[in-house]
């Protein structure tokens, strides 16, 4: 256990016995301190949209495929021309130092050995290139959260691109942050700090609440932004926290190269739809121009099989990875993922289907219970 | 702790840490005596209105808008000719002085603190002329339940004209009480007089029932009713209590000057519809000919955007207000309109709209839930 | 406190103070025997037809008309050409003496203090004449279960008549027994003799079960039976049971002269619809040619108005009158009926129904809960 | 009590009194020790399709019909040419000697002691000819889990023939084993052997997990399959696991004597739809061309009248037969079975249904619930 500002870090290192994805937050809560617990897993005000993230998802049914002839699917994808071993990668999650002394490196390390994709966040507690450096050459992307100051913006993209970062997530849903209560009844503060940040005259985040650090970042965003970005950096830009096939169709006009559909895990609007219940439409807009990347409630095979039936080329998760990095490091992080990729796997051979392009071309049932 | 006829009014006067509107009824509860807070939190029947009211709001969702090039939204809005600071407004509540020993000479400071336009009700516990000194200087509006007898009406406009008051709401939904069951239960009597009612031979109110209150005012309400109030007074007359297309159509035909969409809180007819789930289909009727005030299970920054978004102009909390006046006196109902106008401000930013008539023209998914 | 055959029989006689009919089930049981509470309590199978036919009500909306002119709404309906003073009348309901000493005499006579239609069963307590002997002139209609016996049925209908019985129920529902498990549970038999048996050879029902008594009915019943009924006595003749608008349409060519909406409260097909939730269809099928009874589920005002809104001329209630049976005898049964007809009077007002007649023009909303 | 590898089965042998087959798991809970009730009990995942296999049920419902003429309904069958006394048939359920030390034995006579149809397992707890002869004379089917070695498939149909059975069943649809969280929880692995594996080199099922042996069985599995195996036998071959209108063709193409809806009783694709929910559309596909089996879910009279009505020929039951085999044996079963047949006889009596071919010619309500 490190204890950094009073703040108690996991430092486990092990291999997860893991029953499901969900049990983990328990596990997880056991074992992060309060605050950080209820920065992690809180979404805002009366977590409606929260919970409908997971409900959403029984709106729409896998039809079991008996006789197709296959065997052994392969998880295997290709995305931003990255050949991944699976299509589930890790969102871009804050502030990792919350639930392991290790943090992201921990996350890369283990993302890395399941041959996925990490995505390292602006809020990192490791900075850019140790992050990087732990991916062991498996692709990172970088989410930036576009801050007021275009030196700033600009020395972060440029850091990335140093660090072999593959490809640039822009977050444009966070312009506030949501209202999410447990922080405010945890008067929880950051106390780790934001490598990211330093360049900031403001510090490093450390002592500081997610509405403060917000603060620094752009409230005003729009297509001219994406553009900049865009022209920038030479890395695929990637707009994350699209929620409607008109910010979609915005992105892809300014330059995007992906299109991540999210609700940041029902932690901005409250009252919102659930992610998954727009997923179809954007990537309907979408129409195959760019890739579609999704998150937001995935927990289980069938989220991930049911999110590229209905359009995703990538599904990412948070919440869970990071409960397998606090109860177990890097390899708890492993776990997880390869976790997923079993349940997925399973789902695929009954659901008839061999690759992830078989599942792309299936049709979900729309019973809605 | 100030005590009329044996019923303890609070005095507090302090500025409230709310971290949700919903979570005020129970602290409310705890120092509003049992007849008093049944009186003001109950419905009807099994109040499986009252739920609905709540519950409705989740049949429509609020799609984040993330390229929208704004910041700062302002709450700013224009109803009625009157500049207003937020679209949230106060709606007529009675017997403010069974949550309050100020009653509703301290809601009108709370309201006219924020910048809101305050509603007096006809059973107020304080007079009206007290109610809109209060006010300084801020909009307020006067609610009239019509009396069979049309001097003690006319005085009574003639009272608030001379007070100042800018408006009359015509309650029209109440032609009898709905069969509040906790009021049966708890043997309720207004144990605080009402000036209003001196008027009247009958007394004050006080010791009296609801439903010996609401016999005294007329139950037979027609548009000529609306006709002759509109004509006697040349203040705006705004109907409340309107459900249906047609109600909205004959009020404004009788020349009312805006139209309040409510069914009293789940207080009046258990069985109808959640006052939000008719919301739309009477804003398209009066098609922008009067402006829409919307009221009945408002608790959430998300409920006022959804309210304006399907044609409401002002949105108006009864409940939450009454909460935060017996918590906290004028400077608890100003906490209570802030952290609503808080949370809007959120929603707003996050659903990319800078203004209110920016939430107007917002188009609502409607994925039953 | 009577005590029959072991089986205790309340002797209470006075008025109820009823703040809700669903909370008299709890007070009921407190004082009738369990064989006898299940008896009367119980729905068929796991109940689920039993829970529908309370939530269907939910399924509709009555809108709150506040602009209607009206006042001091009027129960009074002639049905079937009699004057009634109440559109809600008492579902023939067997053995009553399982909730009272004096059974269905008592029934009978708080119908008739409220002025409404009295229905005796074939499995009544007590005999035609004494029970129509109570009813003090108010009228009453007699339900037949047909026997296998036509010599029976046809001495049935010939005490009806003489008796001064005013009509005849035929219910055709109840071929055989639903599958009631509280019964099982119980190993409930009759303790209470049934006097119209007593005719048969078999006896009078004493110390038999359900599935006994029913044995004696005719479980094969169609439209000749019908008109084989309707033809031997010239009281009009409805029948009880009807679920479909294809029943219906062959009952009335049977020359029925009514319809009676049921599914037997719950007691009978279990995964069958709930009975409000077909009465629309069913009154639109019978399309005015002849009155329509409604029974199943009704508990409060709303519930009477609405399915008269959806085609009822008569909405009939059961377990709720035999609860204020227990509790206060005839003058319980008043006071049920007294008020159902309350919470029925403030609906009618605020939904601008000034009679009957206008509740049946009346537009409900369908947002679906 | 018989001790086998240290797994205690059951060796009752009596009649049971059954008030609804629900209540039974509890019953058996008690007596099957943990790992096989887990086993038997159990789903895959979170078990949202085995709940709504369950809850699909009430998605329609059964109009009562009264004045139908009918009396003594007759559940006489006659499917693939074999009369039987009921529409309902035991589904194929591996390892019964789980829940009793007769096992399969048991089964078989108690489903020919009902007139009903037997199906044996791959994975039965007894030889194909022990449980055959147990039959004594009914007709009987045997399931086939196709292996990867297609000797051993072929001396598996010999055997099934010259055991006189009568139909095979080919399950298709678990080519992997579903993730059930409750056999990795008590980590199962089966203690009885399966007489039908011994023909592999590895053994006969004992000791391993349920993935194991389903590593035997082919994965691979496609319409040339089905084809192969219905020109090697001259038995009536059925495809068991269907859920789509599209497979439903294929096997009927590859020449499937019958089609075998399931979701494998919620243990596979966790995430899919309801059997229930799907049978209409795949019923609609088969058009009669050949007959329909339907499992997954059934526990009440009123779901094999809703399968029936929704276009299945037979009702196959699993977990309740076996609960009734561990608390009865050979006469639990036949408990069971005749239990069902019971609801079963009166749901048609008061639906109007005389002969299971009336029931297929009714139209079920579709009001969601």
């Amino acid at each position: 256990m490190a204890v950094v500002n009073g703040y108690k870090q996991s430092e486990n290192e092990k291999k997860l016995n893991i029953l499901n994805l969900p049990e983990l937050e328990q596990q997880a809560k056991e074992i992060i301190p309060t605050g950080g617990f209820g920065y992690i897993s809180g979404g805002s005000e009366d977590e409606w949209t929260l919970r409908a993230n997971r409900k959403a998802f029984t709106h729409k049914q896998i039809v079991p495929r008996a006789l197709s002839n296959i065997e052994k699917p392969v998880l295997d994808t290709t995305v931003f021309g990255f050949p991944l071993k699976t299509p589930v990668m890790m969102a871009p999650t804050a502030a990792q130092g919350l639930a392991h002394a290790k943090g992201e490196v921990d996350t890369a390390k283990g993302v890395a050995a399941v041959g996925g994709l990490m995505a390292q966040s602006t809020y990192s507690s490791t900075s850019i290139s140790d992050t990087a450096a732990a991916g062991d050459g498996a692709p990172q992307f970088f989410q930036l959260y576009m801050s007021k100051d275009w030196t700033f913006n600009e020395s972060l993209l440029d850091e990335a691109k140093k660090a072999g970062v593959k490809g640039i997530i822009l977050t444009v849903d966070a312009t506030v942050d949501g209202y999410r209560e447990a922080d405010i009844i945890n008067n929880f503060q950051f106390p780790i700090p934001m490598p990211n940040l330093t360049q900031y005259s403001e510090g490093n985040g450390q002592g500081k609440g997610i509405a403060e650090i917000y603060a620094s970042a752009a409230q005003k965003i729009g297509p001219k932004d994406v553009e900049r970005i865009a022209s920038y950096t030479d890395l695929p830009v990637i707009v994350k926290g699209i929620e409607s096939p008109e910010d979609a169709l915005y992105a892809i006009g300014a330059g995007a190269a992906g299109v991540y559909v999210s609700n940041h895990g029902g932690r901005q609007l409250n009252g919102g739809p659930a992610s998954f219940d727009v997923l179809a439409d954007v990537a309907k807009a979408v129409n195959g121009k760019v890739p579609v990347i999704f998150d937001s409630g995935v927990r289980r095979g069938s989220d991930v099989f049911k999110a590229i039936a209905s359009g995703a080329d990538l599904v990412a998760i948070g919440r869970p990875a990071i409960y397998g990095l606090a109860l177990g490091g890097a390899q708890g992080v492993q776990s997880v993922f390869k976790h997923l990729d079993q349940e997925l796997e399973i789902i695929m051979q009954l659901a008839g289907t061999k690759t992830i392009d078989d599942i792309k071309k299936t049709n979900l049932l729309g019973i809605n219970y």
